[in-house]
């Protein structure tokens, strides 16, 4: 993964010197009118209008980082061996990692119960200090009937991973009762059984959720080869300093790039120039945790995304390419406001949001579950994220006349051809090329292996990938 | 109804010079601590610190209201009949008079999408000066595909009631789509069928919602013996200003008033008198519209209300009573807020919250539908509601002890008795008497007279009331 790997070559923390002074960013304000968010007319208040220098405050102004220093981890590896154990799941455990870098900042640990209510009911948690703050997808753990009576009135907890190792201490707890029928209704909007995170983490989980101040004792690995590419918003934070950035602009995705997708970061960076910044980055943000059977797996994605940048579709200069740890939780409008607010803590002062993100089939109506604007549209008016500049997806469509994916153009629908994801998918699985200009002939190939690395159900289907 | 109506006898609008130079509250901060919300400490800003004079500001600074000005109302009757006509549901025409009179300020009519969408998921609304005001339920009105044909390009339209009168105009219309299952999820947190608003005003309602500006032909009325107690909050305001109040302490209430209520709301009094104020004043306030068939009727209510002013239980001098003209959705934590925050629009800065407000049970299963204690969380911790002293509820029980109600003291358990809702209805129906001291005996004997008049259904069951 050369092109990846030179995006980000020199990221070690601290080796390199921070360049200070940069550029101050132009009006927020008048970035807002440009790009005509949704939000234009309602954000008043006059904050857009100060000008800032430098990358863009985490929420609550400091990152959250939750991993023991080296001088107490033995430690605490110790006192972690005494106290009563808490298995987590694999989606706990991507939490963790969530929680210990600090995506979730000002968050220092899994929810307890005033911040869970906050995030059911306001999608937003006040500060000590008054400022609010966005939170829309609760970061809960969930533990049973047994684990709540063995915990009995410790107030600490080990957190272990699923090999039986000591992964995390939860100091200053609270157990409280895990509504799990209000939290499903308010966090999708629906209770129909399908929905895969309900199915995944929440159906099967304890009655009890327990909140506290986790203490992670070492960095969350995975071991599985893509461990350098999971850059903490710390480390994205000094990427883009290094690269003197004076605009990030983040794109979150958990789908194969086509060159529609390409041409629309390019667009943006281009129009970002036009504005009067001078070196603006794209974090180009795939999501590496949970994910539905049928979507494309990371690690075929990452090498699709190697591939994208290899054959020169996105600049590897201005581009860096990381891991989202994050669940994925197919909530739409609530879950793009996780999305968004989590690249705030890495630095993200853009934000890319297209149709229906986040979204996903009814599991059981023939209708999508969201309606395709509600994410943007709700993006746009979220407590807590007025400081980030929300960036609408233009449509892109594949334009017969040029040969190539371009901006569809309403006054000639004729000359455009809308490549579906079923579609993509079919031709993927049956070998069989898209038109020249869809995607890069490398990143096509990596879908073709993918779909050819299955092995076919008894039934002849395969798992269908929806990259939209 | 002779002690209510002494109670505000003289509320005709612009009948009394406001007397101004009301004293200043005292601080707001410490009255919070003082009553140990259990926000106390999350507040912040600082903004409760600042002394007000005279009631409090209604949200967005100003009540909306909406009925159309005498000279201009023959005008607009005539233009309402050259429109495209929506018929009113009757709770459509409850809504109408909850926005007419500007209980859900700063709103002035139907809520288009935005408002919509905010409400759904934020439980505020943004205003275009950047201040956040309180919104946790739709105030929406839902048409169907034929009603969407027939306005067509309209760009407003009539209301009519159940008798054709035309009852308001909604201009500058917006129609969206009318998300249902997504509503019912994210307002109730649940989807189970049996919800009594749901079924009533949702199941079967439109698939589109339209919003707009309200102007409302004439006061509305229900002519049904209660109009002169539906005070607006323009009337309540003045009343208010004319007792000189220096706090208001409101007080909602669905259901019979026994003596625990009544100590509670003696006690309050007493307490704000400690703290400093001069003259706080009870606003009562039974929710006058929709309500389940298993509820005691409004106008049972009203009387049994009287009785309990009559009988001396409850000082005139110091209390108003008033219908509150919305209807009820029973959605728990997310409507105590509605009900706090329409207080605020009628002049109350303090708000008395009970165990389980706007609660009910399961309809499916066996239990409660909300946690007794979230609807005090979430209140406190609610946008938009900061300026508002929330009061939660002390727990009355009958002490065996002193033959009355009084406040549970958890050192002599053995001492107090629980007369639940189920308890008080098994007795009323069965023309039994509770314990002395549980509820005055004039107001007691609305309640057997109540169930008396019901025609025992062929089972022999009457509907059950929870005047909890």
């Amino acid at each position: 993964m050369a092109s990846m790997a030179a995006a980000f070559a020199s990221t070690a923390p601290a080796a390199h010197g921070h360049r200070h002074g940069l550029r101050p960013h132009p009006p927020s304000l008048s970035l807002r009118t440009h790009f005509s968010p949704p939000s234009a007319g309602r954000r008043g208040g006059g904050s857009g209008l100060r000008v800032r220098s430098g990358l863009i405050e985490p929420d609550g102004g400091r990152l959250a980082q939750l991993v023991v220093e080296e001088p107490l981890r033995r430690a605490r590896t110790r006192e972690s061996l005494t106290l009563p154990r808490v298995k987590l799941s694999r989606i706990d455990l991507e939490w963790v990692h969530v929680l210990s870098e600090g995506w979730a900042s000002p968050l220092r640990g899994f929810m307890r119960e005033s911040e869970f209510l906050q995030t059911l009911h306001f999608n937003a948690l006040r500060l000590a200090d008054g400022a609010v703050v966005n939170m829309s997808v609760p970061i809960v753990l969930a533990v049973d009937d047994a684990d709540r009576h063995m915990i009995g009135e410790s107030s600490k907890v080990a957190l272990f991973d699923a090999n039986d190792n000591p992964t995390a201490i939860l100091s200053n707890i609270e157990i409280y009762k895990h509504p799990k029928e209000e939290r499903i209704a308010r966090t999708w909007g629906t209770t129909a059984p399908g929905l895969p995170y309900v199915e995944e983490a929440i159906t099967n989980a304890g009655n009890w959720l327990i909140g506290g101040d986790l203490e992670v004792l070492e960095p969350i690995k995975y071991e599985d080869g893509l461990d350098r590419f999971r850059l903490s918003p710390a480390n994205l934070r000094e990427e883009f300093t290094r690269r003197n950035a004076d605009a990030v602009f983040a794109f979150q995705l958990r789908n194969p790039v086509h060159n529609g997708h390409a041409l629309l970061m390019t667009d943006t960076r281009r129009r970002l120039l036009e504005m009067g910044y001078k070196n603006p980055i794209l974090l180009l943000h795939p999501l590496g945790g949970f994910t539905k059977a049928d979507d494309v797996p990371l690690s075929w994605r990452m090498k699709q995304h190697e591939k994208v940048l290899e054959d020169g579709v996105l600049d590897p200069e201005t581009t860096v390419v990381s891991i989202f740890p994050s669940p994925m939780h197919y909530a739409g409008p609530t879950e793009v406001q996780w999305h968004a607010k989590a690249r705030i803590n890495a630095g993200a002062n853009f934000y890319i949001v297209g149709r229906d993100p986040a979204g996903m089939g009814h599991p059981v109506e023939k209708r999508d579950l969201y309606d395709a604007d509600h994410g943007k549209k709700v993006l746009s008016m979220a407590p807590g994220l007025e400081r980030l500049n929300i960036l609408p997806f233009k449509v892109a469509a594949y334009d017969k006349t040029q040969g190539k994916m371009a901006f569809f153009d309403p006054s000639r629908p004729q000359d455009f051809l809308f490549i579906s994801g079923t579609k993509m998918r079919t031709l993927a699985k049956n070998k069989e090329s898209p038109p020249d200009g869809f995607m890069c002939p490398g990143g096509w190939k990596v879908l073709v292996d993918y779909y050819d690395s299955l092995a076919p159900a008894d039934n002849g289907k395969v798992p269908e990938a929806v990259p939209a």
